[in-house]
């Protein structure tokens, strides 16, 4: 099975590719400003490079959220466009699931954290020794202070944090775990289209795949448009 | 500190480039006979796409092996050559360690494993719970059935086996270790050159950062040609 997942979430996007359970091209760049005149080209330049073509691909992947807004948008709606005009199947997953997956195995929890401004974070806390992180805390939105105390009373080990919420949060995370808090080295706090290509597959494995209208952004909040509309 | 990391040693080849430890781009490409076509235009392309010129980076690293002999020589004559014209210094790191990174505070030790041909493998065992990883036993070349002895005199807890090394050789590893081998997921197979800037780092706050001119590839043992010159 070939699989073309991307990221574009966070503040570092990412394109993979993997070939029959192998990662044959992966591209990770930062892009706020710029995703989406960056976004199309960087998938065929990969693609060419490795000569796959769109119509080779079995399976479109991407991160449906929670993160950014526009970028989970541009996302998904890249991901539906391929899979619409080739009438193959698409695959979602969590972001900060993604973001686990840096940490297979780990002898500790990971809380992955991503800033959800309004002084909020997303944020869940994952067991990954499975091969698919498992959820501890499920993905939510909240101000990290009531995040903190959910993890605290999920577990008494220490607890791995990663994430761009997680460099925001230092020092909050740091007061309240103490010494229980492990903060992720700089290479670990952004998620891997190449990872995202195990959750596709795991998605594939359950008969989770969605027609391309089903891809849905999962957002946790609504958006600021949705919130102006309803006070109008 | 602005780092270009860079690993050959594998089929796999990766490029990254950290910015005050921050990861902003990273490219993986599949590269069996196209290496050295294609890993200058790739650094070009990446520091490009950045608006990071080649004078802007202050240390330039790479993993010296083991591995692919002509990759590694590839991947260090190229740091040598940047490190030359611009003035900096340079890291080298193990392929072996740069792999163990996949795992970062894994539950269990990390045996990584390359292929080095003629039954043997490059192979070594990390325990990764330390920022850097730290060998239990150090990067060696030997028959698996040899190393795996040594990993079970190492250890009696479960080992994840990753690399390519642990693909060609499952069926010895699953037969010497029983359900105490835990084969690492597919996307972590490869080592990744942003995982390359920590250990680079790592090479300059203990100041063991080198001259172009010191920057040796680590084979372990001797290639091809310099044994049928011993021979003649």
């Amino acid at each position: 099975m070939n699989i073309l997942c991307i990221d574009t979430s966070t503040s570092l996007a990412s394109v993979a590719l993997a070939v029959e359970e192998r990662i044959v091209a992966e591209s990770l760049f930062a892009c706020e400003r710029t995703l989406s005149a960056r976004l199309v080209p960087e998938i065929e330049r990969l693609l060419a490079s490795v000569g796959v073509a769109i119509a080779d691909i079995d399976l479109f992947a991407c991160a449906i959220g929670p993160g950014s807004f526009t970028g989970v948008r541009a996302g998904v709606a890249t991901v539906q466009g391929l899979a619409l005009a080739t009438g193959r199947p698409c695959a979602g997953f969590s972001t900060l699931a993604l973001l686990a997956m840096n940490f297979p195995m780990a002898a500790h929890p990971v809380c992955t954290l991503l800033d959800a401004r309004k002084s909020e974070v997303y944020a869940a806390l994952y067991d990954t020794s499975p091969l698919i992180p498992a959820p501890i805390v499920a993905d939510c939105v909240m101000p990290p202070e009531r995040l903190l105390a959910l993890v605290r009373e999920a577990t008494e080990r220490p607890v791995i944090f990663a994430g761009e919420g997680a460099l925001r949060y230092r020092e909050p995370i740091s007061t309240a775990m103490g010494e229980r808090a492990i903060f992720a080295p700089f290479p670990h706090h952004a998620g891997r289209a190449a990872n995202g290509t195990l959750l596709a597959m795991e998605v594939c494995r359950t008969a989770k795949t969605v027609a391309p209208a089903d891809l849905l952004p999962v957002y946790i909040r609504p958006s600021e448009a949705e919130l102006a509309r309803k006070k109008s």
